[in-house]
């Protein structure tokens, strides 16, 4: 036992946020050993939040009782479009002032180990598949509801990131060209219909018109620090406003569900993220059942749509399932 | 060469289709050396359109001057799901009566030959593929426009077919919640947007609502015998109705064309089908730049989005292709 911990055989998993910097330390046998939280402060410019990185490691490896040399290597995600060879996120629209910042370099300058940098949701993707699924569909896509709203793919296998590694934009699919503006600049996208900013948004129009919700008595008319978990709590008091907002971005979620099971037939969809990891008891119902009425017979036979239990730990887990490949 | 044409080393790809049967004999070197054509005639049943698949082969190989002794194998790719392992047509919505026919198995009985069986969208890519790219990019996607709209998926260098063999039915991918009501039921399909289909019915609803357009000139009131050629000699002769209908299904395909290059980030789309074939110099402008509008910043660079040069042979040459793999 001794003699095994000073070997470097543990991987730490980073979910690098626009928000929050989540750090955790993995035995080979993918168990969560020790864990670190930091907020990203990415106000404060590009190298200090590589330094916060950093430290949220250190932390989570040390709460694990260990030192940098025990680990083998740091698999990283990071939020926005990232190129895998060279370890440089290119761009990080929720980073301020994130373009082309070398962060697998910097990072190992700082740490002296291996780091590996993905786009997060393909990580959160690759954590969902080996830890939860135990590597067993052939295909799955995995689906993360939170502030915006992304995909991971798996294809035989392996992670799929397409031409130029920005495979997964599930999020700026078109499902309703006449819908309301998107961030990105379109109208209609998944992510203007069903993420988490687009459920406070019709929330908080409703309020201004006059709609009456729990969620006013909760936190006050300005809604200043809504979260999903508010919703799940005036949903269960009987806030009809609530539901039905919700129920509708569900829909939606169900019809982009269907889409993605329309021209890929996975094996398995899992769903993720913020919103499903607070909602999933309101939303996987009528998820399914949309999804189902939208996918063409016969596509959806044997297919399974389900929600993650990972929930905020798919993407640590998918960095260590990244180190530990890759280090091999 | 006497030697060569006693050997088996022939292949010969077959495009079942709603109204016609298409038969293409191949040399080795996937150059088309003899073809035919059948009507399907399907209103006579399931056994005298496979008696008529048979005698199309047969035909064409006799017009390539060889016997059947001379083919190594049939490809053929249907309208519809298909087993491709027992080679069993599933389903074709455009075939009456077609459930569950062992294709290949009666067709083996027939022709004396291996004979291999998929669906039409995946055949018709998998001949773009090889023959037109020469297999060059890891990934494509190959839209295909007609009476319907379908894909066919070839990732890393491979056709894909998903879980449940139904992968690429893109036709059937909601980009429009609340638009016209599509033949699968539902509401918004990209095939009722933009398909050859969806095109007469916008162009027939237009005159009915009086719209003057120089169609009913050239084909009277009833527009009974419209093709998609028509559209193009009215669009050049400056029909300002039929531009406005092909340039705003146009539109809707560049924006399916971004919903799959935002999740799939492939190397290459290819545009084919009759709709493309007849009208690539009308439509490919705008389908490109709607695409590039659509796409998420950094998603479409390097990405190629153009037009099949294959047109009506992409299904008989993806046939050969099938053939020529699977029996080496």
């Amino acid at each position: 036992m001794a003699e095994a911990n000073t070997k470097a055989e543990h991987f730490v998993g980073l979910d690098l946020g626009g928000t929050k910097i989540l750090a955790g330390v993995f035995d080979h046998s993918l168990e969560c050993i020790g864990s670190a939280k930091l907020s990203t402060k990415s106000q404060r410019g590009v190298d200090k939040v590589v330094e916060r990185i950093a430290r949220c490691i250190q932390d989570a490896v040390d709460e694990a009782d260990l030192s940098m040399k025990q680990v083998a290597g740091v698999g990283l995600g990071a939020p926005g479009a990232v190129d895998y060879d060279s370890g440089t996120v290119i761009f990080a629209p929720n980073l301020e002032g994130w373009k082309d910042v070398p962060l697998k370099k910097d990072l190992e300058k700082l740490l002296g180990v291996p780091v590996f940098v993905e786009n997060d949701c393909n990580i959160a993707a690759l954590g969902v598949y080996v830890a939860e699924l135990k590597s067993k569909p052939r295909s799955m896509i995995g689906i993360f509801i939170g502030t915006g709203i992304g995909a991971g793919l798996i294809i035989d296998g392996e992670l799929f990131s397409g031409f130029s590694h920005t495979a997964g934009e599930i999020g700026h699919m078109v499902v309703e060209v006449s819908g309301p503006k998107c961030g990105c600049g379109n109208k209609g996208c998944f992510e203007a219909l069903a993420s988490r900013t687009a459920i406070f948004q019709q929330i908080k129009a409703g309020v201004k018109d006059g709609q009456k919700t729990m969620l006013t008595e909760m936190l006050g008319d300005s809604l200043e620090d809504l979260r999903s978990g508010d919703l799940r709590k005036a949903i269960r008091r009987g806030d009809k406003f609530v539901d039905r907002v919700v129920e509708s971005a569900a829909e939606y979620i169900g019809i982009a569900t269907a889409n993605i099971v329309n021209v890929l037939n996975p094996e398995v969809v899992v769903l993720g993220g913020g919103v499903i990891e607070a909602l999933a008891d309101e939303m996987m119902g009528v998820i399914v059942e949309t999804a189902a009425d939208y996918a063409m017979p016969g596509t959806m036979k044997g297919v399974e749509i389900v929600a993650s239990k990972l929930g905020d730990n798919a993407g640590i887990t998918g960095g260590a399932v990244l180190a530990k490949r890759a280090t091999k």
